[in-house]
C-alpha cells in the first residue's frame, strides 16, 4: 500500500527532519512510531528536508507499508505513538507513482519576525526577534522584486545539488500582529534559501538596505554578499501542492 | 515610584498567576525578577488573577517600588531576569491612583478551540482540542445573546465574591484556521467565567444544544446546568483597558 501523510510538528527539540542516528529527528519518531505498528515499512520520503528547529504546519510525506492498517485507521494509531509535538494530520492512500519531493508542485514557507522591543514569551521558539520595527511595506516591495526563475546561489548555504535554478512564484510581506510574515511560495527551495531571503528582506526592513539590495545580490551570484541567515525557528513549512 | 507594567506569559508551566509557596507562579516569577534589581518592592497588584495553564499577552500589573532603577530601563532589566516563558512589554510610571485591577474598564479574553480529528503539536497547550467540526456560526448567533449586563451565577466557578452580576460588552466567534476562537470584553470576569462561556457555546458548535440554551442557563441563574468548564489552555488575557 502507498501512502500519503500530512504532518505539523513543532521542530524546537530536533535536530530537523532527516533521520540522524543518536539525534531526535521528527523522521526518527515518525519511523520508531511506525514500527510500533502491525506493519512492514519500505520507502519513506519527505516533501522537504526542514532544518533543526524548523516548524511544519503541512509536511507530506510518501511511503509505502505492507500489513494489517487500513489508511484511514493510521492517523489515530499513528497519533497514539508519536510524541506531543508531531501529529499526523491526514492519510490517505496515492498511486504508486506518488513520491512526495519528486512529485511536489509547490511548496509554501512562512517566515515570522517579531519586531518589538521586549523578547517574546508566548511565541519564543516561534520567530526571529529584531528589537527595532520593521518596514513592512519595504520589505514586501524587495520580496515581490526577487519572484521569477533565477540561480539562487547568493541565497543558498550549500550546493549539493548541481542546479540551483529555481522559480519563486510568489514573495509577500505582511503585518501581521504581532508578527511581521513573510510568505514564498515556490516550485522547490534550495537549502538555506527561504530563511536566507529572509534574512535579506530583514536588512531591507531594519532601513539598513535599499528595496532593490536582494535582487542585486541575487544576479551578483555570490554567496559572499548575502546577508547572514535568519533563525530556523521563525520558519514553518506551510503546505505543499500536487499536480 | 508607582509603575504599570503590561506582561506576556506563556501559562503552560504556572499554577496561574497568583503566588503560592512552592508552586511556579507568574506571580512568584516576578517578584523573585525584581527581588535581583536594587530597588525595595511595596504594593504588587495584577488586572486578572489567571488560572493554571491560561496565556496572557497584556496582563497588567501596578506596583510601587523605591529605588535606584528609571522605569525606562526596567523592562530590559526584568527581562534579564524572568524566564523565557514570561516577558515584560511595557514599564511605565502611572499616578499613585493607578490600580490594575481597580481601575480596569474593561478586559480582552480569547478562547481558542481546534476543531479537526487529529490533536495539536504545534498548538499543544495553547487550544482546547475538539475532534468534531464546529459550527462558528451558530456559536457566534448564540454568543451574541449573552451580551448585557447579568448574574452569571451559572457560569463561574466558585463565588467568594458576593456580587456576581457582571457586564459583558460584547461576545463573537468566527472561524480562524485553524481555529475556532471566540473573544470576550467584559467589565470583569468572575473566576472560571470566560471557560464556562467557552464551554457552553462548544455545546452549541457541536450541535448538542440549540443557540438559545447558553442564554437559558444564565437566566436560570443555577450552576447545576453549565456545561463542564472549558479548558484553561484555550484561554488568553489578550487586553486591560484603562479610563
Amino acid at each position: 500500500m502507498h501512502l500519503k501523510l500530512v504532518l505539523e510538528y513543532d521542530g524546537g527539540r530536533y535536530a530537523g527532519w532527516q533521520f540522524q542516528p543518536g539525534q531526535p529527528t521528527v523522521e526518527g519518531e515518525l519511523r520508531r512510531a511506525l514500527g510500533e505498528l502491525p506493519l512492514e515499512l519500505g520507502t519513506l520520503v519527505a516533501a522537504g528536508r526542514t532544518d533543526a528547529g524548523t516548524h511544519a504546519e503541512g509536511q507530506v510525506v510518501s511511503l509505502s507499508v505492507e500489513g494489517g492498517i487500513p489508511a484511514e485507521r493510521l492517523t489515530g494509531a499513528l497519533n497514539a505513538h508519536l510524541p506531543p509535538d508531531v501529529a499526523v494530520l491526514e492519510c490517505s492512500e496515492a498511486p504508486e507513482s506518488f513520491h512526495a519531493r519528486y512529485s511536489a508542485r509547490s511548496r509554501r514557507y512562512r517566515y515570522r519576525y517579531l519586531d518589538r522591543p521586549a523578547r517574546p514569551a508566548l511565541w519564543r521558539g516561534r520567530c526571529w526577534h529584531l528589537p527595532a520595527g520593521l518596514d513592512a511595506a519595504a520589505m514586501d516591495g524587495a520580496a515581490a522584486r526577487l519572484v521569477g526563475r533565477h540561480d539562487w546561489t547568493t541565497y543558498c548555504t550549500a550546493q549539493p545539488e548541481r542546479d540551483v535554478v529555481r522559480a519563486l512564484i510568489s514573495a509577500r510581506v505582511e503585518r501581521r500582529p504581532p508578527f511581521v510574515e513573510l510568505e514564498v511560495v515556490g516550485e522547490g527551495f534550495l537549502r538555506g534559501m527561504v530563511r536566507g531571503i529572509a534574512a535579506a528582506l530583514a536588512e531591507v526592513g531594519q532601513g539598513r538596505r535599499q528595496a532593490g539590495w536582494p535582487l542585486e545580490i541575487l544576479e551578483a551570484r555570490d554567496r559572499a554578499l548575502a546577508a547572514q541567515t535568519a533563525p530556523a525557528a521563525g520558519l514553518t513549512l506551510v503546505e505543499v501542492t500536487y499536480g
